[in-house]
């Protein structure tokens, strides 16, 4: 099968344009399709700082209310994914921004009864993979913002870790898919406190040892369970790393890669 | 040939939920192809209000700062953009929102050397009309911001009247095209302070009979002027008047139709 990469690039790599260049330079590099997600970084809270809107966040999650929504999709679905998009065109990438409603790409429902009340968030019911297909094979680069929508005229904000997820998985379908996280940190550690002990292959097994063990971060097993789902659902491999090293995360030289060889 | 609207909608429609739902509704009733263009009405004004971003509009256009194209970015191409493509979708009508970045289906280049100085506003150099073309043979309506590109990572804001006419006229090589201004008047009017008195049917020669006798508003010259180059380039029709009408513009039963007929 061809293969696809989904790449989730995190607010450090968007709030730092020249990281952002240096990023998206080894994106455009990467010669196979490619699907980009981006969330806003801290542009939404200062923006909404700005405008004397109070931002609250519970576990790095955003409680979105009418207000709050009107500044995600501004500037995510807006001014970040616009600015990705003509970047990557002055790279000679042909991209394309969308958010979910274009396209019907990604369905949402807004969250209801859960113990904290997030407002407008979105949980994702179903990606378009076919619509993906379609404009993958017209040759063209997709980069996603984070909202999404309900079918019935509601725009959602929704986790950008989850959209990557849910592409990745349903792209899976008709590509050997590698999911990309890129995130601060040069993979994951064994001892948090060191970067040198970056762990390069993690496989179920070897997992659920350290697990076992206690020799991994507590705070990063949410983000490797589900890791370890993706690659139980399909997707080839997940890699976890600098952005800014994209390069060397593909090649395996930098970085945490889980699959199951 | 089959047949394309390119319908540009005004700052009144824009800024009234309620006005905005009437005329999607007319608009997803439209059984051709069609391709949607706004601008931002008075939501970029007053986002920059709240930011205290002083605004500088001249003859109706807006001297585009970097921090006033910040604000058109997240208005048009964010906000405005994702909510009419989202509430299309809730009318069972596929779209997709675009700016001039995305798929490069917008490349224009910054006013230089003009009396006035308009900062980051475009002008067009070159609609993409291969990928509209290619989109709208996917079955999907294309929802256009003024937003466009250089192709050098700059982001430009452009006049949404012009980028309809530019992909009016582009269309034409493949589609019999019909660009309908939507406006606040029920269309051009021999006396504008009675609204009873809107010519039906404007061609050529009636109008310049009309300029010669100046039996025609002054302001509207320039409109009319942009309208006849338009049907000399290869636009079948162009119409117009009130988008909440817009089933009676195209029926011909409002608004001012002008054409070689």
């Amino acid at each position: 099968m061809e293969s696809l990469y989904v790449i989730k690039i995190g607010g450090n790599i968007i709030d730092d344009d020249a990281l952002l260049s240096v990023f998206l330079k080894k994106f455009v590099a990467i010669k196979s399709k490619k699907i980009l997600i981006h969330g806003g970084g801290k542009l939404a809270t200062r923006m909404a700082e700005k405008l004397g809107i109070p931002q609250q966040l519970i576990d790095g999650r955003r409680i979105t209310d009418v207000e709050t929504l009107k500044i995600v999709t501004m500037v995510y679905a807006g001014y970040i994914n616009k600015h990705i998009v003509a970047e990557l065109q002055s790279l000679k990438c042909n991209s394309i921004g969308i958010s979910g409603p274009d396209g019907n790409s990604i369905l949402a429902h807004k969250r209801e009864n859960a113990p904290i009340d997030y407002g407008f968030a979105g949980d994702i019911d179903r990606v378009n993979a076919d619509w993906f297909r379609q404009l993958l094979d017209s040759g063209i680069c997709i980069v996603v913002s984070s909202i999404t929508h309900d079918g019935n005229n509601q725009l959602l904000n929704t986790n950008a870790d989850t959209i990557a997820q849910e592409i990745a998985k349903a792209m899976s379908t008709f590509f050997e898919v590698s999911l990309v996280y890129s995130f601060e940190k040069p993979g994951v550690m064994q001892d948090v406190g060191n970067e040198n002990s970056v762990i390069n292959k993690l496989h179920p097994d070897y997992y659920k040892k350290l697990k076992e063990t206690k020799k991994i971060f507590s705070g990063m097993i949410p983000k490797l369970d589900n890791a370890f789902k993706a690659i139980d659902s399909g997707v080839n491999k997940v890699i976890i790393g600098k952005g800014e090293e994209l390069d060397l995360l593909i090649s395996g030289k930098a970085g945490t890669t889980i699959s199951h060889e």
